[in-house]
């Protein structure tokens, strides 16, 4: 007996939602109102400024159902939302759901994802607080619009970078394309979900709790998260700062698994950790004489690594790989671009 | 030459929009980031609660490009948002613009969807902080996150509808309905779209100004807009209130246009005003003694008329029609239920 969304009706699922964030959510605020009437509605906290964002995953696009089972999709979707909070320093607080769902879907697969949108959710007090279900024919769609915190004055922008800053990285950047190559050219098997590209393509980490430490530090100059790949995102920090940059190629940060997928592929594992990848890394920007302090506020969560990859120079748009050869080569951000040909 | 959003990509396309937004949109307070880093931020108004709703226009559902251009199309997916937070009594301040497009649509196409949605958005001095543009292969969606504010302390809720209370609703309600059916079912003429009810269907209006009155006048009781219908979302206040309603079907306000349409189709017109119909209308709720003052706050920016067609009671769930003879009949609030069978 399979339960689909046409066997309740748009309000039985709505109810039977809301139900599940009842029981499984935090407690909200006693000035925040839910989900129930025409809006939600909340007050903002005083010494706070708050951040809007929204990010929507696409079936077929940015996921593929037989690659990432419901809960997951709901922890990713919201998580990729949690990560642009975080690269402006805020923490998550309120988010709003829209779906675009299939008639012919199981309800327990809609609740799967609420319990993923909490999973991730719950660890900030943050709630879901409203959102809105539509029926489609063909692609699902997860829609979130999540609003932050930030203290007022902490923001870090894209935009703040100068001539002479460090430029740092925290993780391992290109882990989660290699994952997502690996899974169009393996073998369905269940090991394979098990492998860490496998899993940093699937259920990337969000660094809000670092971003937010970073920011509370006033040590960083400019922030960005990595949706676009390290070069892209790197590029986005330079065109919006009217800056260059260099990259010192040996101070890329390849991870042991990286680095024998790109042997095992014979790829240049530079070209992984540089080009299109969606690792929800952060990007930050300092200068030379914060650089210690702030890797140590970074690593204080005791979950990252962060590495010193180059610095920020006064040629606006260009960026340069340092080889150790003494060589250099110019590089072109690409980043994501859907609409490519 | 027609340019395609495949011609000038992802980030081409927002650039477009960006420049538009600076273009026609009003100019962002000093402490709004808008467009442009990773998420938008902003500093609550002070004595003011905020309120954040979704709604999500999805091509084939809730919209078919052959009726409606995309101006208009713009115009009606911001209107639609803009009605819910009026219906809480507030205004709104900011917008996030998630979309779902085409590779082939013609990119001014979107900047004529844009130009919509600013067409709403000004008389407000509110603006679009932000968004997300993604791909999709068949069913182009616009889904719309609005923050609006409403004085602290004056919201007005569905939930707090009391027996005894009257029932007001604004402008006529149905018209929407019928007008979508007329598109359905004439010819496709020029002269159709100046039908006023095929005006309604397309280009409903939001009641947000009187909706901000009226929350400020202190004297609803309980409000909701007419998304699902009259029927539909007086249930919604009657199930969030715990009361039932009475309805004088003699007091149920029928435009001339609606009465000749229902002779035209041979249909009952208090069916049409009754049944699904998404009109953006109010319906309010008061004490008896403060109608005549509500009425004539609602009245009062000259646009629209208000009729009395009920009463609150204490039957949780009932809602009756009076008809003129004395006779009484039992209604069922449906509403637009998408996914039933």
């Amino acid at each position: 007996m399979t339960e689909t969304i046409a066997d309740i009706g748009e309000f039985g699922l709505i109810d039977r939602i809301h139900q599940l964030i009842k029981r499984k959510g935090v407690k909200l605020p006693a000035t925040t109102l839910g989900i129930g009437d025409d809006t939600a509605s909340f007050s903002s906290p005083s010494a706070f400024e708050l951040l809007l964002t929204c990010d929507c995953l696409v079936e077929g696009r940015h996921f593929l159902s037989k690659f990432i089972d419901p809960f997951n999709l709901g922890r990713r979707a919201m998580s990729v939302n949690i990560s642009d909070i975080g690269a402006m320093g805020g923490l998550p607080l309120y988010a709003l759901i829209s779906l675009g769902l299939k008639a012919e879907m199981q309800v327990a697969d809609v609740e799967a994802i609420y319990n993923g949108f909490l999973e991730e959710l719950n660890p900030f007090k943050a709630s879901i607080i409203g959102g809105n279900i539509t029926k489609v024919e063909k692609s699902t769609f997860i829609d979130i619009s999540l609003v932050g915190r930030v203290e007022t004055g902490k923001i870090v922008l894209r935009s703040t970078a100068r001539p002479g800053d460090l430029i740092l990285v925290t993780g391992f950047p290109g882990q989660a394309a290699a994952g997502l190559r690996l899974l169009q050219h393996s073998r369905p098997e269940a090991k394979l979900l098990k492998n860490p590209l496998v899993q940093a393509y699937i259920m990337p980490y969000h660094r809000a709790w670092e971003g937010s430490r970073i920011a509370n530090s006033g040590l960083a100059t400019a922030m960005i998260d990595i949706s676009d790949g390290l070069l892209g995102d790197l590029g986005h920090i330079c065109q919006a700062s009217g800056v260059g940059a260099e990259l010192n190629q040996d101070k890329l940060p390849i991870s042991e698994d990286l680095k024998y997928f790109a042997e095992q592929f014979e790829l240049n594992p530079y070209e992984l950790v540089l080009k299109d990848s969606d690792d929800y890394e952060l990007i930050i920007t300092c200068k030379p004489e914060n650089e210690a302090r702030l890797s140590s506020v970074i690593t204080s969560t005791g979950k990252i690594t962060v590495s010193k990859v180059g610095r920020v120079t006064d040629k606006p748009g260009e960026i340069l790989l340092l080889l150790p050869d003494g060589r250099q080569e110019r590089l072109t951000p690409s980043g994501w671009n859907h609409f490519a040909r």
